[in-house]
């Protein structure tokens, strides 16, 4: 049995971890904290992988000290910057524990993350290619970190093959052809009774793939958690992991 | 069998005119003329109903001649404004026959005619509505005039049932959230492979609506102009008459 | 403001119908009961409107008493049987009031019960039809019965039509076809995640017409409840009312 | 320029062919041929890849004449047996030269090539999976090959990842679940206006994965026939290949 410890136990994603590790046949709960705890209760002694979802602005001191106390650490709270990420690297390489390994990720959604890398895989191979994200409508910022990243990763795959621009004619438009990241056209859908979903759009003449992820609520991303509790228990992941996509066989 | 002769019939729309009316079994093909031809030679003797798919710098004079000739006429091509629209009913108001018909049509396609006529009868129950087009990337104009269309018509719907603004909190945003037609949000896709798509999306806490229409090619257009002729064949549509709404069961 | 009171408000339904009606500007939550506590609380001094969400076993001896002591019920439950219909009819041509009103309605969802009717209108229109219904994978039974009757509306209006079989050349098949009701085939995916869902697709020549409605959870309901409450509240529906589609302007 | 001579150069697929092959900016038509014509005009002399789409009764006599003239073919005639590829190989092995290829393809689409790819990959991290495919009516077989190639590919995977059968409660269905393909559930649907789409669907709790293969017409193979023809004259694909799959870097 894995035990885990849940920093931010209280919390809208934490609550559902904690639901999750008491749920699972091979994962067990060791301690929960939330803001007011001390983090030094968890301990190689108690824990053997703790994951943090709390707030940005205290998740980086969070981790580091975790590390220190040589626990393995998987972070779903999100902020992360370069520097924040270099600081978790720096801590890692001091300490207690060689194979002490700590995983970051900023999309746990399984689904989010297949339909990410089949894009970038699909995109040399269509003339076409649009992203859709779909949201409820409390969501402050459009288009979405997801779609964003996988427009990103479309137009990458399309530059390493040698591919052109995307053909589109549109001479008079009035906004609807949508943002352009990287020379694809991404579009947000904000709708009451949707949660988090992703549709990704190829064509070549005469055919068309689609890849849509949707993620009904957070229950969704609980798969990926575990996945990657079970990824730092069983060791081989020392060190500092940024994306599920890395645990993943693809 | 309702006689049945095509003005403009080697053009793309025209030849599958064509086709559809050898087709089926309660039509006949009378006349086919094209650019060049003298439309004189249509009259009530060989013909029951003309179906006109032409371009829009000679559309109307067409439909005033064989108005004059007493030819009840189908009116596929595009481009009629009011100034146009009010010379056909002057014609008609001077025609040969009381009971002379012109119906025209900015869409054949019945599955688009129904999806934006349920668009209309849903959208006073939904908190959310969107409205995303997808067409070939040789379209010039985005988004489509049939979108625009529908947009208009569910902020009408909207409006008469007394609902709000639809709900959005996005602050920050590149332009991917699409064209905003009387307050709903117009998407446009463009891909190699497609050719004419809506898909309309009404929300509500914990469901959603969706209402797609595919227009795959152009004898998805077919269906709709046989309705039509077979409606004028059958009389009781003096005047003229603009949608193929009128013609449905709706 | 309309008093409504709740009946198995402790419930799977109740509970959200309880939230529903204290979270509308119109209404304003009376009494909430559940097994054991006596009906007879419930009358016209505080309660305007009743809300019976039960089980089938006790929903019909709820609604009896409830019409005696002179109170509007919308109901919930399921498992209402031509008899058991014709029970309430009885009692409310005994009731108290003339104008006294009991609505039941198998689903509430405004979309399921939209979709079901736009496929009645749509099917006279098309050559092909076909009804995909999902849901979770704890439902016992499938096809679900919101499926069923899709297809039974949509073979009774394309027999009105004079529309003959749908086209169907299949000549070897282990059962992906599906289920055939009145002609139509019915299939039924059962994936995790899921709540419920159906999918009606209509098809001619070059389009396609799709029709879809989702149920993500159960707040999905509480629109038509209220949609309901109000109608019973504003008068004018005495007797009994089966199925929301009666309370909706189509 | 690739050279490239077609067999069956009249027929639905190889007319195609003949248009795709002048189209492209590498390759340039050489013979074309049909029933009665010498396949003896095909050499190494005039031709670079010869891409072979006749029926099945002939298409091996073919590629042995082909293989035996020292000509890379690419295959798109269906009907392929163990002991037919088996032939081709023998044939290979007593070719002119040692670097000779033959390339068979059971689906040139590269959308559905993908799909069936990224089904395989998924499948392993999900509870849930199901297969949809869709075609026009005319279609005697179901479900589709690709389909079942598709279920038994997913029930490969899960059983390879240790996963158990997909949870289904049904107790009562009078076939809507349709056919199970080594656990797998698989449905048609047949729609007129329709060509051949494949929908995979993929379930956890609170989240989906849906990948969609659309296949409007035959112009939708070209892109892929002309990816074999390119991967065969570039060299490096020695001996006997089957399925598209080989030739994507996936």
């Amino acid at each position: 049995m894995v035990r885990v410890s849940v920093v931010g136990a209280k919390g809208r994603m934490g609550s559902h971890v904690v639901d999750a590790v008491k749920g699972a046949p091979d994962t067990e709960l060791a301690l929960t904290l939330d803001a007011g705890d001390d983090l030094a209760a968890i301990t190689p002694d108690n824990t053997d992988v703790a994951v943090e979802f709390t707030v940005p602005s205290v998740s980086l001191g969070n981790v580091l000290v975790l590390v220190a106390q040589g626990v393995d650490v998987v972070v779903g709270t999100t902020g992360w910057t370069a520097e924040k990420l270099d600081k978790v690297r720096e801590a890692l390489a001091a300490a207690p524990r060689k194979d002490q390994a700590v995983f970051i990720a900023p999309n746990f959604a399984i689904s989010a993350v297949l339909a990410d890398h089949f894009a970038t895989v699909a995109a040399r191979y269509f003339e076409s290619a649009e992203v859709i994200e779909l949201h409820h409508p409390t969501k402050v910022d459009a288009p979405s970190g997801t779609a964003f990243h996988t427009a990103q990763g479309i137009a990458a795959a399309r530059k390493a093959a040698g591919l052109g621009p995307v053909p589109d004619a549109t001479e008079t438009d009035g906004g609807s052809r949508g943002q352009v990241v990287d020379g694809i056209h991404v579009h947000a859908v904000r709708l009451r009774g949707l949660n988090a979903h992703e549709e990704i759009l190829f064509g070549n003449a005469g055919e068309q793939l689609t890849i849509r992820a949707d993620s009904f609520d957070r229950t969704s991303f609980m798969p990926g958690v575990l996945l990657a509790v079970r990824k730092l228990a069983e060791g081989g992941h020392a060190g500092l992991t940024v994306g599920l996509d890395h645990f993943l066989d693809l």
